[in-house]
């Protein structure tokens, strides 16, 4: 099972470009490092950076690859050198830089969370890109407080679907939240208080709070960066955590489109911070969890209490088979879906 | 005594230059209002922003005016509105818009803080200004906790004296700071960890501390903005409060060194924000207290707390007769200064 050579069932992106780029074929696995742990893997989650690199947004990831920036699963073998993992542990994997979406996964430690007792692989396949990502932009970048208020662009996918919940658990909020009027009752029910549409959100929102907001997440990167500033309170916080208008449904990337929207985001200056009392943030989960492994973990154990104590609660919208993984990330592209998307992988061996 | 027309001792510039603008004489006081309260002024604080008017830098302060953003003193009769002040009290006032240099003073409620008994008028006056600006660095922008660590530039001087204290209060924090080699023992004194020249600081900073700082304070609005943002930590936090690198000695302000300044001073990208994971911030305390009143009373019943607990101890540089005024703002012009520079206002009347 572990020989040299060994091939796993896997999502392969055989070049950049539309669904067709994707392929679910046998793929050679990495032997096992001293640091490394291997994973039968039981789920996925799909995510936005998975049409990135499909798309060729990503240029540093050469195909073919394979896809995946997050799984979930048992441990089935570790490396000489881990000490805090053993065979039979639950685990937690994230890596940005994708080879995740395969029946087994050989994969560095440090990548690795081991679940607590009772948590359901659904529901933490669910945690690393999504509550991750809303963790930092409410809790640490936010500093967000009872009594304060937010404003979550796509507060139905995802990160804003998480970052809902870690608001609430501030008490007392208010949270203001972009998404299509189909999905306002699914984002009320999970605590947005001002379900808004993408078209004239900012005018709704200072009906309700004239003075703005003191959180902004912001997935767009695009010339929205720039309205989103004028919504901020002095003090206010904004953070910028995506490029999501950037990726269109089953193409391949569109390089003028990327320019386009680079050109609009207007730079930010420092007296224009200093005369609006505005903080500014840029928010990479990936590179993050590179600089500062130690700071991610941190961050997952407490997610982990918050999870125990039925404060966060991720929502799945649809789980796929594995061959399905195409109508999977359709789903997303399209901007169906309502929370989490994930892959089901099922194997005969394990 | 507040007969319509009545004129009382005042700092009046009489036009954009060097100190030869500063006059000492009478000026007429406004009448109270409604909402005002009337001060007879013992201490006012002498601040980097009476420089930059002085220069002419704001341009939208003409002159002839009254300089002075701080003082303090007891309370000799209150507008018809005022609920919370009343005669005999003990206040201390700021207006970033100036007017204070008087031995009586007419302003705003709103614009005026009770002391606490048994605070000292000299202690109190170091505080808008400094305390309060480095205040929201330190912990509200900044969210500094234990473990952390913060670079302050000019350290020596007043708000860099208010955030040491300030960092410290947070507990086992490691504190970097420049300022000239002659006072770097009175800075470790007051809990600079490594005091640094301005000559090499990003060299040495790196040299304890290679991953940099989770929190800068910045207030030179120059080419070091971008130098500094290289020593922040992933999710580190710049917060730029000031262009003292603008205020030269003696002279008139410098169009060429502020455009020179500003242009030196690179945007920031939203693209570079989300690759370095940084969180950019700039704070002007005078337009924040005009937009949101109740945040600076809030902050500021915290640093009275800060003062009784004996967590914050303003430090006092030296108090100049009210005759001395271009003395004491030489002072800080050539950066003399370590701590609070004060003026004394002393009248028989009172």
């Amino acid at each position: 099972m572990m020989s040299a050579g060994e091939e796993v069932r896997s999502v392969v992106l055989t070049g950049y470009g539309g669904y067709e780029c994707l392929k679910v074929k046998p793929w050679p696995i990495q032997a096992l490092g001293a640091g490394d742990v291997r994973v039968a893997v039981a789920i996925c989650g799909v995510n936005f950076s998975d049409l990135y690199t499909r798309q060729g947004m990503l240029r540093e990831l050469q195909p073919p690859l394979v896809l995946g920036t997050e799984c979930v699963g048992e441990v089935t073998a570790v490396g000489a050198a881990v000490a805090h993992i053993k065979v039979g542990d639950h685990v937690l994997c994230y890596k940005f830089t994708g080879g995740l979406y395969r029946d087994h996964v050989v994969v560095a430690a440090s990548h690795c969370f081991v679940l607590p007792p009772g948590m359901s692989y659904e529901d933490s396949a669910a945690l690393p890109a999504n509550y991750l990502t809303a963790y930092f932009c409410v809790h640490d970048i936010g500093h967000m407080r009872a009594g304060q208020s937010i404003f979550i662009s796509s507060c139905a996918g995802g990160v804003g679907w998480a970052a809902t919940q870690l608001a609430c658990s501030a008490g007392d909020v208010t949270i203001f939240g972009t998404c299509s009027p189909e999905k306002h009752d699914a984002v009320r029910e999970n605590g947005v208080t001002h379900p808004l549409t993408y078209d004239g959100y900012e005018q709704e929102l200072l009906k309700h709070s004239p003075d703005g907001v003191d959180i902004i997440i912001d997935n767009m990167a695009s010339s929205a960066f720039t309205i989103n500033q004028r919504l901020l309170k002095p003090l206010g916080r904004i953070v910028v955590i995506g490029a999501n208008s950037m990726v269109t449904d089953s193409q391949k990337f569109g390089w003028w489109s990327f320019l386009r929207l680079w050109w609009s985001t207007k730079n930010v200056s420092a007296r224009d911070l200093i005369m609006q009392n505005r903080v500014v943030a840029g928010l990479h989960l990936g590179l993050l969890m590179e600089r500062q492994p130690n700071t991610i973990q941190s961050a997952m154990s407490h997610l982990f209490q918050l999870y125990e104590q039925g404060k966060i609660k991720p929502h799945i919208d649809s789980i796929w088979p594995f061959d399905k993984v195409v109508e999977a990330m359709r789903l997303l592209a399209e901007r169906k879906n309502v929370g989490k998307v994930l892959l089901r992988v099922e194997t005969a061996d394990k």
